[in-house]
C-alpha cells in the first residue's frame, strides 16, 4: 500500500491511498494532478545516518564508522514532491544525497533489532541536501545540513512489503543518473538503526529516519531538476534554484 | 511579565501571567501548586550554542570558537520545572550546565543584529544536561545532548524588560552552588546568535536558543534536586533519578 498526503481542492489536509496515479480518500478520488502534494510525514525530527554505504564513505575520505554516525534535520528542513528548494546563499558546494527514509508508526524508545520492524510505518525517497562549506567545518552540521528545506522529501510512504530488501536507489540531476546502488549496500540495516536511535532517543509517529546516500553525490546549481527514485516507492521528484534568482 | 503554561484543574492548557506564585488566565487565579506547570514553549527544535563563556571553555580545554558553535536540541528533550529525569542508562558522566534560553516570538528568517530584539518573546531558564561518554566521542552531539529531557526548561517567560544585561545566573545542586556567572559574561550576545542562527535556517514562534552555559559544570546523581536561577526570570527546579532506580 502507497499513501500521499495532499490538500484536497477543499483545502483540507488529508491522507489517502496511492494508486498508479490516483489518491484515493474516503469516496472520493483525485489525479494526483489536481491535487497539492504535501511531505508524506511531518516529523517532530528527522535523524539521520551519515556514511552507511562504503562507497560514499571512501568519496568523502572517511571510514564506515563502527557505530552509526548520526545527526539531525529539523522541521524547517521539510519539502517535498514538485517543491522548488532555495540553495543557502554564499556557499560553494551544496551537494544531493539520495536516501531510503523510514517513517516511524509510533511512538518508541529501546526497541529490540528483531522487533524494530513493528514501529517502521513504511519508506519514503529523501535527498540529504548537504552545505558542504560548512559542514566540513563546523562540529555539528547545523549550518551544513539543518538549513531551510534541507530534506525534501515524498511523494508516497509505502508499506514495506513494496520495497524489496535489494531495491534500487537511484537519483537524476536533468535526466542524468548520478547516484546508482541498492539498499542491500546498508552497513547498518534499518532495524539495526533503529534499535540504536532508540537507546538514546524516544521516535515519535511521523519521524523519519535517514539511511545515508550511496557514492555519487555532486553539487547542485540554479535550475536543477532533481529526481530521486527508489524501487518499490516511486520518484521524488524536485526543484532547485539559487538565491540570488 | 511573566508567563507560565500550564494544565488548569479542568485539564485545559492555559497561558497565564505569572505574579509572586499566583498565576491568571481571564477571570480565574491559581496558585501555582494548583496546577501542573507545563514546558513554558513547546519548541519545534531548541538552537544551542556551546562555548559561548570564555571560563567553561577553559574548562573544557577548548578555545571559544570564531563564530558560535552551534548544536541542536529536538523536541523529546523538553522537560519542565517540577520533573523527574532519568539519566541516560550506562553512562560515566552525564553534567548539568545552566543556560539563559531565549524564546522566539514569531517566524523569522535573516534577522539583522539590530532588529533582533524584536523577534524575542523572552527569556527563561535551561539545564542543557549533557552526556559527556558519548559527545566527546562523536561527530555530531546527538546522543550527547538531545537524548530525552536534556532540556529541563521554565518556569516562565519573562519579558526581556525583567532580565538587566548583566542577570546574575546561578545553579545549585541538592542546595550547593556550583555554578554563577552573569550573562555579561556571553562571548556572542542574543542579537548576534539570532542574525547567525537565522542566516541559516527560520525560526518558529516558540522555538527556543540556548546561549551556553559558564564554568562549573560537573556530573549528576541519582536523588539530586537541581535549581537553575537567573536574575529577572526566577528559579527551574528539577530532580534527577538513575535509569536503575
Amino acid at each position: 500500500m502507497k499513501y500521499l498526503r495532499f490538500r484536497d481542492p477543499a483545502g483540507s489536509v488529508r491522507r489517502g491511498t496511492f494508486d498508479d496515479g490516483t489518491v484515493q480518500f474516503g469516496d472520493q478520488q483525485y489525479e494526483v494532478s489536481e491535487v497539492d502534494v504535501l511531505s508524506p510525514t511531518d516529523p517532530t525530527k528527522i535523524v539521520c545516518v551519515g556514511l552507511n554505504y562504503a562507497d560514499h564513505a571512501a568519496e568523502r575520505d572517511k571510514d564506515v564508522p563502527d557505530r552509526p554516525l548520526l545527526f539531525l534535520k529539523t522541521p524547517n528542513t521539510v519539502s517535498t514532491h514538485g517543491d522548488t528548494v532555495t540553495l543557502p546563499a554564499g556557499k560553494q558546494r551544496v551537494d544531493w544525497e539520495a536516501e531510503l527514509a523510514v517513517v516511524i508508526g509510533e511512538q518508541c524508545r529501546n526497541v529490540a533489532v528483531e522487533e524494530a520492524m513493528d514501529v517502521v510505518e513504511g519508506y519514503t525517497c529523501l535527498n540529504d541536501i548537504s552545505n558542504r562549506d560548512d559542514q566540513d567545518t563546523e562540529q555539528n552540521w547545523v549550518r551544513g545540513k539543518a538549513f531551510d528545506n534541507a530534506a525534501p522529501m515524498g511523494p508516497v510512504v509505502a508499506t514495506p512489503d513494496e520495497v524489496p530488501d535489494d531495491a534500487t536507489i537511484e537519483l537524476r540531476v536533468n535526466g542524468e543518473t548520478k547516484q546508482a546502488s541498492s539498499i542491500d549496500q546498508f552497513f547498518f540495516s534499518v532495524p539495526e538503526l533503529i534499535a540504536e536511535i532508540t537507546t538514546h532517543l524516544t521516535l515519535e509517529a511521523g519521524d523519519v529516519i535517514s539511511t545515508g546516500t550511496p557514492a555519487g553525490v555532486g553539487p547542485l546549481s540554479d535550475g536543477d531538476h532533481v529526481e530521486v527514485d527508489i524501487e518499490g516507492i516511486g520518484t521524488l521528484e524536485h526543484d532547485v534554484r539559487s538565491p540570488s534568482r
